[in-house]
């Protein structure tokens, strides 16, 4: 008799890259996530969310309680994921600028933040993209965001064997195990606070 | 005899807000500074830059190794700068997406903020800005800025007596004296990092 | 026919004070909240462990595994809590030397912090010892504790109406029941994370 | 003719190792930084100063203004010194126990930590102890610490080439070369606030 494996209610994961660089590897890392969900996740679904076209923050262009269209659509994106994963690289030992200015237009009234698993991933020098990760926990803090704990995942870009190709693109098998483990560690916490 | 003061060599000072709301207190905070200096702190010349024009950071936007060229004026103004005020608000428990946006683009190679002295004012709710502060610091590790370590300026924008007006300018005298020993305490780190 | 209220299961909480003053204030919050969980909040069973008698931490202590008996005895204690109530001074913008050598003790292998639900309490001047809560944060990350981010407890322990008496008992009802908000937290959020 | 090499003045360094493990890395750090003063860095003088005598901080302690013994004498080498070195293992992402039990110490009125230049090396695992410098760092805003920016330290200390011996000795050439330049760079920067 065939082993019937339970199957898990789908969980959409919004997935937002903190750099707008065409060949970022924060995004290289997301397409990967994505493709790990299609091959070897079932029951997770990551959107991709370009947050570039946001504007830079500015809350005198919130009209009567509505806000530009694009942050509105980019709000209701977020609102509608059980999950959310960050491709966060560090600018200068924090978040970057344009991953900021996403968390911060979707923190305004009503928080669309509020009470969701999320995890980071990170890529770079030295620390692998670390430190930002610091910061991100504790804007979540306020954002009522709850971060796994583990796996951590930050990777040296820059350490043999080669890590992206020149399009950004994740070519490294071991990594993709690493992050393989981080989708499933949210798929198993965010079920858990479902109460699932 | 009168007393010969002596002249104290001129310190330009750059000075962000990294809130961009046309009734910012950060703003408010940064137009009494100068006032300030014009009244009582000789020696110090505050210019405030704008960073609202600044686009968010995308390295693609590098062109063989020159920036927009909103890019490089802002740049250039922080290279001609002896030390930097910066006025933080609290996004979010840290830096706001403008803010951080700015730092980012004056970091890109060569980082035209190495070496500068610098000081952080803040204010807002609960702990008055103040946890934006530290990530703030941590970030100067890595750009090389060197911050005074006192007073620090956090101001519970809400408490009374009054603190700003219906356009953002302080209107609070007690205000005005703690701003005034931040200026002075930048002034004398300045000097001593000048070797003056 | 009387309402049956649910009876909630058992959370027994372990508490400890990060400051060893007799009349500390946050040991003086612990008994405040081991007597609301008699009064008012059924399900929460809450044990001030004391940590004063640990050594310094150092590692040469620890004989083929084992540690100090009354490290050996402060750990068990740990392992067998449901979720720990942190009172967090902030000594020096951080965790006090006390607090954090607790920590460190019990993350000796096997960590015995690992997977348990937290909430942090802190008293004090500025900022009501606020800074102190996000060192403690970050270092649960790696401890894996999950702490409960709303609501967040800090408190002006100087400014009226009084808040604690000589004895560093609390005394102000309105602080109280902002008390009871963390506990009531907390058990949900434990519950929660034991899916019942 | 002899180049005359100006003679720099003496400055005195505190050095304060955060482990108490005999075999310690960072006691053995802190051991090739006094061999490459005596060998390469005149001028600066640097004092091991054993932290582990210091009681558990407890304000119970202090009677009088006065402290134990044991920290008088401690609170006297700091306040003596015109510099600090911290060796600063991380516990658990943050400072480690003892070390913040001797900053807390020296940090009770008057602080005597005030005003002095300081620089920091960590080692270790992951991020070669590097999460431990920016909690230090911010406890140095308070403190009123100037921790030099560049260089950072932080080593892995089990990647090859070997780092340390059995006995926590540092055997590397190439991180002794980098610990100098730690050592030229607070050399440097202590002149510099002195106006020397």
């Amino acid at each position: 008799m065939e082993a019937v494996t339970a199957i898990k209610p789908l969980i959409r994961v919004a997935a937002l890259s903190g750099s707008l660089r065409k060949t970022s590897f924060h995004t290289g890392l997301l397409r990967a996530a994505i493709d790990l969900t299609k091959e070897s996740v079932p029951g997770l679904q990551i959107e991709y969310i370009d947050i570039s076209p946001l504007p830079l923050i500015n809350t005198d262009l919130e009209v009567n309680g509505t806000y530009p269209p694009v942050v509105e659509a980019f709000r209701q994106k977020i609102l509608e994921a059980d999950s959310i994963l960050f491709a966060s690289p560090e600018y200068n030992f924090s978040v970057s600028a344009p991953l900021k200015n996403a968390l911060d237009w979707a923190s305004r009234p009503p928080n669309v933040w509020a009470d969701k698993p999320a995890a980071i991933i990170s890529t770079g020098g030295g620390f692998g993209g670390g430190r930002s990760q610091y910061h991100l926990r504790q804007i979540g803090v306020f954002l009522d965001l709850h971060f796994i704990n583990k796996p951590e995942f930050t990777l040296n870009a820059f350490q043999p064997p080669q890590k992206f190709d020149a399009e950004g693109n994740l070519v490294d098998e071991v990594t993709k195990e690493r992050l393989k483990q981080v989708l499933l560690s949210l798929q198993a916490f965010t079920l858990r606070l479902q109460g699932k």
